[in-house]
């Protein structure tokens, strides 16, 4: 198997992007992916699309050649293929980019992920949002997203004297982070008093304890890793690319308090990697809702079972903490353009080892992880990144 | 890279089925290919799924950790991960289990194809399916998939004399071939007056020239080629696996009267095993539309440009004929559960290879042609295969 390293990163701002298309901002992230990673576009491969709801918000599906023709490739002929699964379908995308280099089949491919949710009414991008549940078993039955989300929460706090404030947290240092991004959909910060008064989802979720709808898009170039250096001088190495599934019902779960798909894709990409949760400097972690991002340091292995919530309060996970965890600000604050989500993620973390991030820049660590997650956990990707010795 | 082989292979019944649910036959096909490979679920890696529109269809999304779950596998924690190309999904799955099996970081995987199209009515799936197209220069000014098609028809009757009688030859023999499959979704034999008296679609297609709207799952079992022989005496070895795409809208194409996409990938696929059209024995072919199944033995090289039309009346393309061409009955009679059909067509072949098609059995050949195409024709997907030696 070839080692596969990540040669450039691009992205748009995150937000409600009233005033662009799908096929626009998909192409913008892609172009600044292939001009940062100095590809001329004839040695370009093939595409893999990560996107969720294009069929059900835009009617339309087959986007992975349209994002190809918009970028006046199509003459070309390129394979391009879509990947969806939920909100993990940018972190999919990602997987199947790397085993199309790892292969030997392909050399170089652009990895994007686009979504555009904002064109529509808020409750029809809801809906769609919900279709990453189980539709029969628990949607049907007035279950949405953030209400399972939501019982997710009460259990933690249940189980492990989680409080409102610890959650709070989440959406705070998210925001802190965000003010710093300049892609952020949100770039305002905001208090712990603001989260604990806004307007409640599905209690004990409010506002601020769940991601926005976005629109966005993020695309890397993936290559083989060596001759890596002709086209940057800090070749990101995917040191591990790790997929792993649940039950699609929540109600089905071992323990409805950790996600064993997080928990599976981690420990197969530590294992892969020979590496440990310890030598994670600045991850990217899923955090749709206050709450999934207590459960991703955890079944990562950050913090101990449970003790998530002090930990985020506690300030570990803030910018130079025990791990850097969202320097991008998150879902929450960065924003939820679901299939650009695991995407962005790793341009968020390239840019954090190659040392470009800035104000948001985390200390130096030679390991970065990126977790992406689809529904409440039925699907989970880990990538360990690092930069090339 | 690795050499990878089919080594089981599964699929329900086409049609409407209407007593069955989406994760049933999903469930089905795969079940039966893990059993026809003699493969525990333990050794299994993952799952690779073909869907076009479960979103759209039935507000599910996120279906491919779906299947695994009610397979009674979500507590491996395997990889799960849908991909969607339109009518495309099938093969595109099967390049991604493929690319997954070479790169050496999958060994056993199940490429799946499920959909499920007549839960709804007529005019909802019509309108998915026409969601291929390009939705903002084709679909909005009123253009459908069959009306797109019908422009091709009429193009290549115009340049090249085709007739109505011509085409008519495509569901006579289509229907003849299903009149053999106990799997297919129309058995029934057709006669060229039957076809040419139906009622228009979009002229001068008619309902005959129109595959239909069907339920049905398939799946294969991928692995190395090597150790093969432990699962079946019969590997069928992927010789080549490729991608490629076009436009989007059919009025930016070249010329509408031929798949550009089809010519790439069948060049490349062609290129990549060492062999040409002339070595094929066996084929199916994307009949979405008989004038598509024209297009495509024009493109993958087995007719010259133009010339389809008498080949298939004169019977060059029927069981034992030149090329002996979707002896399956194809997407016209077999049926046209989208995400199933690029699956289907390997089961098919798979069966051709082993000698075990029985009243649909070609001739003996060592080289097999499965050709699977998204919308008008922006996604073909081109896969080679031969008894391994």
């Amino acid at each position: 198997m070839r080692d596969v390293a990540v040669l450039g990163v691009g992205q748009t701002k995150f937000g409600e992007l009233w005033d662009r298309s799908f096929r626009e901002i998909g192409i913008e992230a892609g172009l600044q992916a292939l001009v940062d990673a100095k590809l001329a576009s004839e040695n370009l491969g093939g595409l893999f699309l990560g996107n969720m709801a294009s069929g059900g918000l835009l009617e339309q599906e087959h986007i992975a050649p349209l994002i190809l023709d918009y970028a006046g490739l199509a003459g070309r002929h390129l394979p391009a293929v879509r990947i969806e699964g939920g909100g993990a379908s940018g972190g999919l995308a990602l997987h199947q980019g790397f085993l199309a280099v790892a292969s030997g089949l392909y050399d170089y491919v652009v990895v994007g992920g686009a979504e555009k949710l904002t064109d529509v009414p808020d409750s029809t991008a809801s809906q769609i949002v919900s279709s990453t549940a189980d539709h029969e078993w628990e949607v049907v039955f007035g279950a949405t997203l953030p209400s399972l989300w939501a019982l997710v929460a009460r259990r933690h706090m249940h189980l492990y004297g989680t409080t409102r404030e610890q959650l709070a947290h989440v959406a705070v240092q998210a925001h802190e982070m965000g003010s710093k991004n300049p892609n952020a959909h949100f770039r305002n910060r905001v208090t712990v008093e603001q989260v604990l008064g806004a307007a409640p989802v599905a209690e004990p979720l409010g506002v601020f304890d769940c991601a926005p709808l976005s629109d966005g898009a993020a695309a890397v170039v993936l290559g083989p890793l060596e001759g890596a250096r002709r086209h940057t001088d800090t070749p990101i190495q995917i040191r591990a690319s790790e997929v792993a599934c649940d039950t699609m019902a929540l109600h089905h779960r071992r323990d409805v308090t950790a996600n064993d798909a997080t928990v599976a894709a981690a420990r197969a990409a530590f294992s892969r990697a020979r590496r440990s949760p310890k030598d994670v400097g600045v991850a990217e972690v899923h955090d749709g809702y206050s709450i999934s991002a207590l459960l991703a340091v955890e079944d990562l292995g950050f913090s101990e079972k449970g003790r998530a919530g002090p930990d985020f309060a506690s300030g570990q996970f803030a910018l130079g903490g025990r791990v850097s965890v969202n320097p991008s600000g998150g879902l929450k604050a960065q924003g939820r353009p679901f299939g650009a989500v695991g995407v962005a993620q790793v341009v968020e973390l390239v840019r954090q080892l190659r040392g470009d991030a800035k104000e948001r820049q985390a200390p130096a660590t030679d390991l970065a992880l990126a977790h992406d997650l689809g529904g409440t956990g039925a699907t989970a990707v880990v990538h360990l990144l690092a930069r090339a010795g």
